[in-house]
């Protein structure tokens, strides 16, 4: 079943969640925020952009630090309010040099 | 690296994305919100507990479906705002019946 982006279901933010998934380890890497323009170059580039709601700009993930995100596949859940964007990284996804923002255990 | 109750960041609604993965297969499931009391929940029972925004009430995850989701392990990010469950399922994770909600691919 497919999608496209004029069925996307930006919050009262004008956001939507994505999460970024390994694409040849499954592993989770991270998640972070698009808006419509980010989801637009994320489908035109073949690389990842977000939202960042912290420096509140447009963000190239790895314009920086060179860890772009490859774009292998691009999915959206069933009530289109959320992204699954699967990935080749080209380096760590967090900005702690962990290769998943995910590193944190619950303990007691 | 270790993750308390106390350290997780709800947002101004009071609510952490909740990624949930399949530990077995690394199949992305959904995407769900947890409150407070639904995280708590969740540490206790060992199943998936959410807050459900659309009908604004405590969701056990199964709870009429008999597909509750057995939790494995539980994660949070690098800056504690995003949770990542890993789970056993005992049926399919979507209400259209689908394993998986991000069953819908970018299209032209």
């Amino acid at each position: 079943m497919q999608v496209s982006l004029t069925e996307i279901k930006f919050d009262s933010n004008g956001l939507v969640p994505a999460i970024v998934q390994d694409a040849e380890t499954n592993e989770v890497l991270m998640m972070a925020y698009m808006n419509q323009q980010s989801l637009q170059l994320t489908l035109e580039k073949g690389e990842t952009y977000f939202w960042s709601r912290s420096r509140e700009e447009l963000w190239h993930k790895g314009a920086t630090s060179g860890n772009v995100q490859h774009v292998i596949e691009l999915r959206a859940d069933c009530d289109a309010d959320t992204l699954l964007i699967r990935v080749h990284p080209a380096g760590p996804a967090c900005h702690t040099g962990n290769r998943t923002c995910f590193y944190r255990e619950f303990g007691p």
